[in-house]
């Protein structure tokens, strides 16, 4: 008889976005004049069209590949020597950071490189999280069975959960007890905080010295504005020895529907065997690619190519300040109404707290029902983030603007 | 100290078709005026430009994403409504197959299901390929540690091989031992081999009393002219209860660098927990979605969707007979200088038996050096594919007439 992975069965069924859409529809189902007017600044989803230079080198792809002469068929499974050169020069080299094409790997997405790294790792490593988290990081450890089951408070066993608080700025402290993997994520998602080159120093430090290795989430890079904060990981001194860096065109070009993103790993990157021999992962990376993946369809590598041409970014650029616009007025919106808010400022996610003797599914229901606005309560990203709501930027001008307005009328 | 995933350093590192280009580099380094006429057999790649409904779908969903009103940022991980409709509808229903639209699971193609299928299995089950095998199920299975060891014939230790050899007709017997999930491809690569609705029957016989799971790869069916031969395995009754359909547009659209296929996974297919309780496999199938994958590129599923339209179908259906009207060509050619040869009937590739006191490589050298053109030798898919060697249909009639040609200049 074959086997199920039983490890998927101690996973939580309730997951955050679903639960947010089953209160919507039920609000909408008892209030059918009001949900008319719902603004939604809940999920981290882009709103605007994609920028023109990515669009015709997708259409000038889809020719190509109309002509027997210049048809394309299997690409090369890591991505397209273009691609990854245009990555690799205007990301990191032009940045002074000495990344090769080869140790990118481009893929089609943030999320799926996040799940898949666990495969090139051994089930003996202590993994840390912080908290508030990206669920994914969590869920697919779950199903790798790196832990145990979870716990009233929906914490797993076997997992580190790094606390990110607003006494810390929402960055996780090095941990007291040893760990081996670490994932980061700056800009942040859902708290919008960013971790200072000095802040990332200390956990780059920290993995040198225990022999860990940072899973380096970056896929809100675009929305820096501080210069003095670190747009990569590499830009501290040591992290090419100790870091992997995940980027995403999802967020800056908007492909979230056209799917493009990839990995940096570094050939300097080394761990264990179980014999305690080092060994790069820069080899079994490839590897996975080569034989469990099958490259991103050429039109989208266009596509992304073209982020990097003089007017993909200056496009990137608009569509950056106007998320980023939207970011500032919400902000002041709810800061206006007393509220203690964080975030928005490198990031495209505001982070509130709710007032005194609010939880997060109580502010998320008074904000649907007195003012139809769904945000996301912060309760859904883990323990730390009860007492937090988050507010997407993502949004039309007119959206983020009625949003804003309706914010003012709110009285707690 | 963070490890290292210790299986991936089991894997050979000789891969088939590195190997062949090594060859043909070497020869064509040597050979500089010869390699200059060198037709390539060799790889399974597709040649030909893209139906115009795929192409005319693709530049219509741009166009979409271009404008705020029509623009779609993230989709449903599992794909949108309208391609798994359009899938269940047209592939199974029309056929009497009863499966339901969200019983279809779109991905970016099949090579990556047929690895990722193992995240929902437990590593309890034992696992049977067939020999000579398409190597994913073989390193993903390394990789994922339901394997010792290779042997000095590159057999992994665990692993059950089950020969296909020229007297069962390529189509292996059932095994005399218990397996639990089993590897099937039809019509197959290497060997061109399609099973009967007899032969199928008994496997799916097998798994409903032995619990077994059948991994059933139809990534070529397209290529499949015999009316009486089975599309799928679930033309046979039961099979829905057993086993898990992989497809792809790779091969019939021209997709291999556009990137869409997909998993049937019935609701109806139960496995076993390890306290022996029956589970669905599709929830699981489902979470893995939406926690490890983020769907297909919008673009490329309204390409997939054009394939079953009137004009789509009638422009596979030409891409089809042009590869099958080469394979004809070939086989006949290879035939002529008194080789035995296989498949080339219900599918794109010809499987060759050397000649008396030939191996693989040796028929791969030979056949480089006499006439420049490059095929594929048998034994880089398995022990039993010794002695034989694959040429690929996927050519222009021109290159496959030239290949042709030359081939009946071949004096053995």
């Amino acid at each position: 008889m074959a086997f199920i992975n039983d490890h998927y069965l101690k996973l939580k069924a309730g997951y955050l976005f679903p639960e947010i859409a089953r209160r919507v529809r039920q609000f909408a189902e008892e209030n059918k004049e009001q949900a008319k007017s719902l603004v939604r600044c809940g999920i981290g989803d882009v709103t605007e069209p994609l920028p023109l230079a990515t669009t015709e080198a997708m259409h000038q792809a889809i020719d190509e590949l109309t002509h027997r002469e210049s048809f394309r068929g299997y690409g090369p499974e890591q991505g397209y020597e273009f691609l990854r050169h245009a990555i690799a020069e205007n990301d990191y080299r032009k940045r002074g950071i000495a990344v090769a094409d080869d140790e990118i790997f481009v893929s089609d997405g943030s999320k799926c490189d996040c799940g898949n790294i666990l495969d090139i790792f051994g089930h003996q490593n202590r993994i840390a999280v912080v908290d508030p988290v990206y669920p994914v990081y969590v869920d697919t450890n779950v199903m790798a069975g790196h832990t145990g089951p979870a716990d009233d408070t929906g914490a797993y066993e076997g997992l580190v959960y790094l606390p990110c608080t607003k006494e810390n700025g929402f960055v996780a402290e090095i941990p007291s007890s040893h760990v081996d993997l670490i994932y980061l994520c700056f800009p942040n998602n859902p708290t919008g905080s960013v971790a200072t080159r000095e802040q990332l120093g200390r956990w780059v430090n920290y993995a040198l010295g225990a022999g860990a290795v940072i899973l380096y989430d970056a896929a809100y890079e675009a929305y820096i504005t501080d210069p003095s904060v670190p747009r990569s990981i590499y830009e501290i001194p040591g992290a090419l020895d100790c870091a992997i860096e995940f980027r995403s065109f999802s967020k800056n070009a908007g492909f979230t529907g056209v799917r493009c993103g990839f990995t940096v790993l570094p050939r300097s990157l080394t761990v264990l065997t179980l014999n305690g021999e080092k060994k790069m992962l820069h080899p079994l990376w490839n590897r996975r690619f080569s034989t469990k993946f099958n490259g991103v369809s050429y039109i989208v590598q266009r596509g992304a190519e073209a982020v990097y041409s003089e007017q993909g970014r200056a496009q990137v650029k608009a569509l950056i300040n106007h998320y980023m616009g939207n970011a500032a007025i919400l902000t002041e919106a709810l800061r206006s109404t007393g509220l203690e808010v964080f975030g928005g400022k490198n990031a495209p996610y505001v982070w509130a707290a709710a007032p005194e003797g609010y939880s997060s599914w109580q502010v998320f229901d008074k904000i649907l029902h007195d003012i139809q606005v769904v945000v996301t309560p912060g309760a859904g990203f883990g323990a730390q983030g009860e007492g937090y709501f988050r507010v997407s930027a993502f949004n039309s001008l007119e959206n983020a603007g009625e949003a804003a307005r309706r914010f003012k009328e709110l009285r707690w």
